[in-house]
């Protein structure tokens, strides 16, 4: 775990209640440097009992309702998470929460890009409106760029890279409204790259690698947490030079 | 008007009623190489004044109703346009239909991106998905790639090129349902590119430059004849290599 989160007071995690979402979290206070409070996001809590059990052991672990498709359901939860980080602010948004609706051209529906695509791009887009305030709050305390001060990290894939769609890479996942929802977080990303700079707040976008997860299928070649210390490596160096960045787990830049 | 459209014996236009759509049949009709039938598509044809006055004057323009939202529309159009192609099939569609969502960051609402999601994204896919046995048709009775064979044509735009949102180039136009459903587009352009490729149907991506129309505003620099002229001698040079691509009206290849 990088160092860099001892400087960070508090973190929020969406979907949370298992797969990445619930490693970040484990990662978090199981390692050696964890954020003073963690907000962890789930849409329905009491079914998430893994995350439950460490919020037990873990007092810093803040677990709220939150269903990412429901602007009330977002106003709500910033209510409580404005509660929770008070004048600290939030230091780090992680965009976890994502759904792959699988579907290829002879079986893709409107109604399966539309659902995708509210999950995975309009979402983040949304929640991150709503919790500019607190991400503020914490940005005018710092100078410079990062987790210690502000940043919006969207959990994005590789597969939706519209260079990277091609010859051999295309042959695989053609999964039309998943690879369609990613490439338009990677532009709500960007867009926001461009509105959240003057308050000082980093944003950028994160492959987190193929991973042995309900999504990933067992055939992954990555354990969730050896993705998840990977991913929270590149998020505790990010800098100046990442806004508005892609990177891959490894911290190598992909291609839009 | 390149000569290659002497060889397209249909084409099919979205959104023909006014702006990029009708000055795509006006060119075809006045240009020196004209296709065989011209199929423009109009949501409300009996208010497409100016495209039924064109049509009186040349009988190889079929006008029929598309609303592109809805699958229903697409379905009965398919028929259509199946009666009035018969065994030549479809050699060129172009997606033209696009609407411009305008919101900024603070005023941008889920519902807003999803409606320009579903026209300028969705749409497109799932009208070449009811044309698909069209454009096989023509597809089959030619070889190599092009508008003589069987192309899809998508109107994108620069605005849609994650990497160009950048710099002082991202200053202006921060329109975030409009620029993510673009690179929605051109995501769903690459992956239609994979999976048409092996029945002979080029796919690509076209920016058509700013242009005076309705949605351009009338402080853009190109008239909608400067932009179209240009735009079909790209769209008629279209070969093997274009496949897959985003180009700009010029010609040259624009990064996703």
């Amino acid at each position: 775990m990088s160092a860099a989160f001892e400087k960070c007071r508090n973190v929020l995690v969406t979907g949370a209640n298992r797969g990445l979402g619930l490693q970040i979290v484990e990662s978090f206070v199981t390692g050696s440097f964890s954020p003073g409070k963690i907000i962890a996001t789930a849409r329905n809590p009491d079914g998430a009992t893994e995350l439950q059990n460490l919020a037990v052991k873990h007092s810093n672990i803040h677990i709220i309702q939150l269903d990412v498709v429901s602007q009330e359901s977002i106003e709500k939860a910033a209510v409580e998470v404005d509660e929770i980080v008070q004048e600290d602010g939030l230091n780090c948004l992680i965009n976890n929460a994502g759904i792959n609706v699988v579907a290829n051209f002879e079986t893709v529906t409107a109604e399966k890009m539309l659902e995708n695509f509210h999950t995975n791009s309009v979402a983040p887009l949304m929640i991150t409106k709503a919790l500019l305030p607190m991400l503020k709050r914490a940005a005018a305390k710092e100078t410079g760029m990062g987790i210690h001060r502000a940043a919006v990290i969207n959990m994005s894939s590789l597969l939706g890279s519209v260079e990277l769609n091609w010859g051999e890479r295309a042959n695989n996942f053609k999964w039309y409204p998943y690879r369609t929802s990613k490439s338009a977080l990677n532009m709500v990303t960007r867009c926001m790259a461009v509105d959240l700079e003057e308050d000082g707040i980093l944003c950028m976008a994160i492959h987190p690698g193929w991973v042995r997860t309900n999504m990933g299928g067992q055939e992954a070649p990555l354990s969730t947490e050896e993705s998840i210390v990977s991913v929270l490596n590149v998020i505790g160096g990010l800098s100046e030079k990442d806004h508005g960045s892609f990177l891959h787990y490894t911290g190598e830049p992909l291609p839009w």
